[in-house]
């Protein structure tokens, strides 16, 4: 079992349906690829209320850290800061570091020509109005610094919701950081499909297998009803080392490979055998 | 503002990041445009102590719709009926409706010739134990059925995991539902694309047009910031007509397009113009 993280994902445009969450399925692979366990994906509107609530419950499950994406730019509606602010009960206040990081990034926009001169309005010092005892997170492709505080045992990141802007600054700021704590956990996967089986009769044989390999975990994926039962069956493990990961997973793959035939099933492995 | 509505999803292929949340996406998008408010999207293991919690902290916002995606079916890791009965100390019985519509798809799978006879294993029965006071909602497409329990003012509503099959319940016995309490609402929204303003220049903007629109939400999305910046600005309300939602949503558009132009940016319509 990993070290365990929680995401918390801030914007309206979730809640409406307008757009997909790609930004916690991002999140959820790679941390999981870096030998993490993802307890909880929770998603939020752009309100001050909301988002102190869902990071107070979060701290209180004590997870080693809290992503949260989206909420830290210039408009009125990001509010991801002032609810973190909130939700530990400190200030709000310039930080000197993410100004110095938003005001190089204005003097870039104007050298390109993209403003006319550098002026620091509101809106745009609003992105380097941090929590107090925070440290900014440089932001490589983007404006808004992401931000990190520590609670406790738990660290707490905050990134932008542009998933390019998210991606980079996890990968420079905050993948290291699980690096270190994790040590050499390796997570691997791999998916057989099962035919002529229905899930109500493969659902035993999973059982069984599972009792005898206690490290894997096993889950079936029904993929269409309409003519004849076919299943994608997906085992994975995490380990210390690739090797043990794959010689469990292959292991429980046998099995229950031979348990499906028995039972006039037949299988037949994944292309994409991966381990990420 | 609309009744509220939770979406809890059950699922570790969600919080590895093996699939994309579709279904949270699907439901909020439909609920939205049945009027009815998201509040949050809660994403947990299938385990009976996550779903139980999850299940419980939602039931205390006193939201009046509930939906779970996931984890009705045959095997052991469907805990989701198991994790909810635990949440209402309610026990997990046969619900007679529900083993009848289960027999029922057994009996027609082997007439079909997907099985050879119909045998009721505990796995096939496992679908129709639901939490006592249920009512089984029947599948369209798939096997297990839905589920729906009334606990005080709030209606839980249990879906499978499958899209195919999660959609068709829904369309088939919670819209219809939803259409009844929520009488004629109507979630209208508009984009349009604003070039040559930063986010930043155009978030006071913004301010002061919902200022003058207090029904109207509008929220600034940065498409690129490569070369030039190049914004996606989307407007929405809920109203009691068609009509009324769409003029007070034009108002606002024609407002901010005139401020953004008067600060050098120019607004380009979005085709997609839709109502849903």
């Amino acid at each position: 079992m990993g070290k365990q993280i929680e995401i918390i994902c801030v914007g309206n445009e979730l809640l409406i349906g307008k757009i997909l969450n790609t930004n916690a399925n991002w999140l959820a692979k790679r941390a999981t690829s870096l030998g993490m366990t993802v307890k909880r994906v929770t998603v939020v509107s752009d309100d001050v209320a909301e988002i102190a609530t869902a990071t107070r419950e979060s701290l209180k499950r004590k997870p080693k850290l809290i992503i949260t994406t989206g909420g830290l730019g210039p408009t009125f509606d990001d509010k991801t800061l002032e609810g973190i602010a909130k939700a530990l009960n400190r200030k709000l206040e310039v930080n000197q570091k993410a100004f110095g990081m938003v005001r190089k990034k204005y003097e870039t926009y104007a050298k390109e020509g993209k403003i006319e001169k550098v002026e620091l309005t509101p809106p745009r010092v609003k992105m380097a109005k941090l929590p107090e005892g925070s440290k900014p997170l440089p932001n490589p492709v983007g404006t808004a610094p992401g931000v990190n505080i520590k609670v406790g045992g738990t660290l707490l990141v905050a990134l932008p919701g542009v998933p390019s802007e998210m991606e980079a600054i996890f990968e420079e700021s905050v993948a290291p950081l699980i690096k270190k704590e994790a040590g050499a956990t390796v997570f691997f996967e791999r998916s057989v499909f099962a035919d002529g089986i229905m899930e109500s009769a493969l659902a035993p044989l999973i059982d069984r297998v599972m009792r005898d390999n206690s490290y894997v975990y096993i889950k079936s994926h029904p993929k269409s009803q309409e003519k004849k039962p076919h299943l994608e069956v997906h085992f994975s493990t995490t380990a210390n080392s690739h090797e043990t990961a794959r010689k469990r997973v292959d292991g429980a793959v046998a099995q229950l490979s031979r348990l499906i035939e028995e039972n006039g099933g037949t299988i037949r492995p994944q292309d994409d055998k991966q381990e990420c």
